[in-house]
């Protein structure tokens, strides 16, 4: 999260933001900013240092139950039986299900079925950790007694986890009726490739025949998890007459009620989903787990149900990253011109397929401008949890494979790495390796920006070595509502759809203001249920920001129509002959002299006599996301003893669009690098040969504490996205690419060694040093 | 609340509906309806049978506190000093508060002030259960020790609690301060006499010399409680950063929000309100009583705080009745013809006056259609506590003393009761004795259905008499804001702002599926909190249905109008080729018969392609609400041995308008009724010569039970309200309107005895039977 304390910078000196020519355009309508781009204090901080903050645990229904899950403990084992009925028979126990109380309502949707599945093994446990049945009772111990009373008959299965053994010939299946998607002519036979997925221009043969210096290199990256620090929490209550309520942590209450409803077989409308405040998603609050299961409790029960993950229940049962393994191979000439790029992405993405290898194989080049270029992308079946987004999915490990053939290519051909990006990178015009041809964007400015930054020169010490690499991220927009309602008394109320994951309440807030040319402070932001707003997609894909304040502005221009329509109610004059200006209705014309102009305030106290309340609504299909780029640069220390690293210096570069509140988009940059951090250096799963996860638990599975890093200086650019009235693109998801990439190159500029395989923890890199001490 | 069983009901042959002639009109755009007019089951029915429905205080927050309150055991007293150090000191207690934690932030707007000095006496508690201190603590124990510990020094006043002995002069001054409104030249001297106010046409004087004979009665009515089952209960969070949050059984959660932001000196935005499901209000929920302690105890602890409120304090501290004290004087000519017509109005208030005289003196004579007509109210200050509102509060009073003289005058004159009202009926271009010209109304066709309703020729035991009586109430409009969301899979939320007192959503989603040609099913009606619509104003005067329908149709047709265009895109055709029919889009035009209608689910499932989520939202002035009429027939019979009485038979006629779902229709006529026989034969607040309330508990005030009731037959009339779209008018008054006449005529017609004191409870009717008998 932010820091309030900028100036504790590392480097004073460089500029906080660059704002380079504004491109205008129809959608962009606004450069001069009095409140956009101000800091005020977060609106959530008090009540969250405080504890009055309601999180998903930290709500109760008068007669609830405490819900808790019965998991595989196998990776793979066909489900024979489950008797339940000792565990019923428990004084207190109100509800046992399995698969059964979860009929299939999914009418033929693939991907809801595989939701439904994940949720509630039906017949087969697919990883260790697989729910299988799940019981309500009147307290937790009762509950946990009740598992205890659950018999299930498993037949283990051979099971597979690792990314190059599943797609090797022989592999046990993890799932038998799996046909590669994307492959002409279609398969014959099964396989754990779920999916092919390509992209690309050019004739890339042809262009590594032009190369004077080829590098080709294979990579691995592991299996890790978003770390947030709040379990997975829901409440959830069926009545009998078939509506029901949700109260739980999400990224995406609307699309968590759509998922439910559909696996439940209730009506959408009927089914009222609240969400909580999030302590952390990061793209794991994207999918429905306990949710479903919570429900069905509650349904069989006839009682509300509270449903808590542990933390171990967190690592197995969640949704983590996707682990990889990719080869990539970069051609360029002498003079720095690359003339052909392939890269060949495996993902792993447990049991059911999702969107890991299309989204890795469009994002791997996407800075650069390549005449010549080829991904292709597999998504691999392994017996893990169903992987969910975290933070620019696909993207960092991409970016981990690339910007490491790039650093050594450059260093082949005698060039400086920041240089040779340049002269590569992607512009206005370039057509990007996923497809479409670029607009206005910043991943030139953000190489210029590095190379001038005072980070770059700053001296390095004994066992240090210095790294940079680049990142890409599409940002999304998608469906989104947003109410404003205008109090009595002119404050505001803005209402939006988007789960605040990272401070938006404080930035929609600030762009609603802005639009109406009122203080910030009189303008309050919540987010809505369901039951009171349109469908709004997940906050996810840095969406929440640049969508809820797109709707937001358009509905701040329809509350400003409604204020110049009541003006002239007011004044008696045309409509037309009113104007809106820093917050007050103004006549227009020498002959209205004598009219003060009307603020808000006195606009909205006079409603009831002019037609009613004052309110501006706004149901939009954000379009025209802004493409975010990002170049790091980082500072290792490793110890040649022990391969311990350690971030000595950090440095994020990075184009916002127009920053909105350049305190969150700080912090924004700051989280996605440490997080980027944490998986370079530490953060892995790890399975046992029996298929089962060996640290589902923080003391094993190590995220970075504050000691393990520096301060994390930031430097905002602004290229405003032309498809955003206020130029605004998407700040969350850029900010962890780069990180895997920059610390292997500092780590191969500190020792010559090429780190291959992430995390980079103590014992792969003094393997690595060893290796090249050896060698 | 309504039976479902109307076959239940004694008469049988009775029609149940009479539509009169139509009123076509460009506001009143539907009389052919295919929904509404059903009767589906109550949405609420379920969750309130089951306990899963959540009352006032049914929600807890982390950490809340018990609130309670001290109050003043005095009628009227000087608060010399509070002491609360030694309740501060005990552990467990979080926050003591006064008045002086309660600063006033009203501004000079009296009635604001009132409100907040009878939430917490400011020096002067001015009735017994006025509130001096209160205290939040972390359980019950310790907040009842707290407050044994709170001293309270006073001064203890001369008081006066009864309406006759408060306008005497020489009176204890409850207020001081107070000057007579309303009377010109302005009075130099205080008085109990808040204010004075007057309403009729014509030239009374004159008029009475043409009678042929004129009856003079003087009434008296005692204070009742609305003796809701749910006492007044909340949940109050207020943040260091001045935001709050308040979850309240209310009928008003918008008026609480503006309030209670007033009072605490918040912004309206900035305080959240949530009202929870309400066991009953009828009026008693229409004013804050606990609401702002527990927010300042809340804002004094820093931690969320429940306030319930004890029986005793319910009927000790909100706000019941005006008891009172009316003059009638009615003369006519021997034809039967009403020549003048002449009303004085007594009303208490308690310390703080209100709309009662006002009231009373408009309702009075709205029945008839009167060529001179005077009445004149007048708001008496007493040391009772503040009055709220009662279902149509002030008409029953006066409906009591006119209906009694309208029949004593009938037989004064030989003629039939209810022929004598038919004649002086007033009829649409009548000209209300309040002011107005009636638009087309319903009390000449409620008085025909009575004369040939098989309740008039029902015969009459020993013991038993039959009389009738004529109800008026205005019904109300005001502001009110609806949002219609179309989810995903096509079902609809319909957002509204009106709290559901009496079955409003059911109505509300009827009116809506009927706009939008959708099964009723396919509609969720959801009460809105404060943060996700605009301003509301209270569920109140029978205006739930009228105006939340009557915007939710607005919203409708402007959904229609979203998914017209949808569908134009969706075939790409103008939008003019598309009309809206059945609950499908349909092309209008041969060359169009290839495209097949597009249901909204089909609508709604591609709206992601088509322009994002469609809704439909409206914020009006909901106007022209329509006047309603009522007749009632009641059977008594009296045991001449103790003086008890029993309704043997009841029938309600009313006009709805348009009865949107009949089954509340008749619920509410039936409720009215209860309450009108309640208050009519055994309510009443006995207030001892200390001026403490002696009866604060239902086994001492007696509300009526189901085994004192008969089945209450009703009969809907459906005279259309030409300014609501539908004809709905407002049912929820009307029917507490007539009772206290109509019994009482109907024991004048059992035993000769007029009853002029209400309730006529047993030691009433006796001492009325003895002196007959001896006199």
């Amino acid at each position: 999260m932010a820091s309030e304390s900028t100036t504790a910078h590392p480097f004073e000196d460089a500029p906080n933001h660059v704002t380079p020519t504004v491109i205008h355009d129809p959608i962009l309508t606004k450069t001069d900013f009095k409140r956009v781009g101000t800091r005020p204090l977060r609106p959530d901080g008090l009540d969250k240092v405080t504890g009055r903050a309601r999180y998903g645990a930290d709500f109760n229904m008068p007669g609830q139950l405490v819900g808790l899950v019965l998991r595989s403990p196998h990776a793979h084992a066909k489900i024979k039986k489950i008797d339940t009925s000792k565990a019923e028979k428990l004084a207190g126990v109100k509800a046992v299900i399995t698969f059964a109380d979860m009929p299939d309502h999914t009418g033929g949707d693939q991907s809801m079925y595989d939701i439904l599945e994940n949720c509630m093994a039906r017949g087969v446990a697919k990883y260790d950790g697989h729910a299988v049945a799940a019981v309500a009772a009147v307290d937790a111990a009762t509950a946990r007694a009740a598992l205890k009373l659950i018999k299930v008959d498993y037949e283990v299965l051979k099971h597979v986890t690792d990314v190059d053994e599943a797609v090797k010939p022989g592999a046990p299946l993890v799932n038998p009726k799996n046909i590669t998607e994307g492959v002409e002519p279609k398969p014959t036979k099964p396989s754990n490739i779920a999916k092919r997925t390509e992209f690309g221009h050019g004739d890339v043969d042809a262009g590594f025949k032009e190369a004077d210096v080829i590098v080709t290199r294979s990579f691995r990256t592991e299996q890790t998890h978003q770390g947030y620090i709040e379990p997975h929490a829901c409440v959830a209550s069926v009545s009998p007459d078939g509506t029901g309520e949700l109260w739980v942590c999400t990224q995406g209450h609307f699309v968590y009620r759509n998922h439910c409803a559909m696996l439940l077989g209730m009506d959408v409308s009927k089914l009222r989903v609240t969400s909580s405040e999030i302590g952390g998603g990061f793209g794991g609050k994207t999918h429905v787990w306990a949710e479903p299961v919570a429900l069905a409790l509650s349904r069989k029960a006839n009682r509300p149900v509270k449903l808590t993950m542990t933390r171990d229940e967190v690592f197995r049962a969640s949704g983590p990253t996707s682990a990889t393994s990719i080869d990539v191979k970069i051609g360029a000439k002498k003079d720095g011109t690359i003339v052909a790029a392939d890269a060949t992405l495996r993902f792993t993405c447990g049991p059911y397929y999702g969107m890991w290898a299309e989204l890795g194989a469009m994002t791997a080049f996407a800075c650069y401008d390549l005449k010549n270029v080829r991904t292709v992308g597999y998504e691999v079946l392994v017996n893990r949890p169903k992987t969910a987004a975290y933070r620019a999915p696909s993207a960092p490990m991409a970016a981990f494979a690339v910007e490491s053939v790039m650093d050594e290519l450059a260093h082949k051909i005698g060039m400086n790495e920041v240089d040779f990006r340049i002269k590569n990178a992607a512009k206005q015009g370039t057509r990007a390796s996923y497809g479409p041809v670029y607009g206005p964007i910043g991943i030139g400015a953000t190489l210029e920006a590095a190379k001038k930054h005072p980070h770059m020169k700053a001296p390095l010490g004994k066992n240090q070595g210095r790294g940079m690499a680049c990142g890409f991220w599409f940002n999304f927009g998608g469906q989104t509502c947003t109410d404003i309602n205008i109090g009595p008394d002119g404050s505001v109320t803005l209402t939006v759809g988007t789960v605040d994951v990272g401070g938006s309440r404080a930035s929609l807030a600030l762009c609603v203001a802005e639009e109406l040319g009122v203080p910030y402070e009189q303008v309050k932001c919540l987010v809505a249920d369901t039951g009171t707003l349109g469908h709004n997609d997940m906050t996810d894909g840095s969406r929440g920001t640049f969508s809820s304040s797109m709707a937001g502005i358009f509905a701040a221009r329809n509350a400003v129509t409604v204020l110049r329509e009541r003006a002239a109610k007011m004044w008696e004059i045309p409509v037309d002959d009113v104007k809106w200006e820093d917050g007050h209705a103004k006549a227009v014309g020498s002959k209205y002299g004598n009219l003060a102009p009307l603020s808000i305030k006195e606009i909205a106290a006079a409603a009831g006599n002019t037609g009613g309340p004052i309110a501006g609504h706004s149901e939009i299909v954000a379009d025209g996301a802004g493409v975010s780029f990002a170049t790091h640069i980082a500072d290792v220390e490793v110890d040649p003893e022990t391969g311990r690293s350690k971030i000595v210096r950090y440095t994020v570069i990075q184009d916002a669009g127009k920053a909105v509140h350049p305190t969150y988009v700080e912090g924004q940059y700051q989280g996605g690098a440490a997080q980027g951090i944490g998986w370079a250096l530490n953060e892995e799963y790890i399975y046992g040969k029996d298929g089962r996860l060996q640290n589902p638990g923080f003391l094993d599975y190590r995220i970075p504490v504050c000691s393990d890093l520096p301060m994390i200086d930031t430097q905002i650019l602004e290229i405003p996205n032309p498809n955003h009235p206020y130029g605004v693109r998407g700040v969350g998801e850029t900010s962890i690419v780069p990180p895997l990439a920059a610390i292997a190159n500092a780590m191969s500029n500190a020792f010559g060694v090429r780190m291959t395989h992430v995390p980079m923890s103590p014992p792969r890199v003094l393997k690595a040093l060893e290796a090249a001490k050896n060698g």
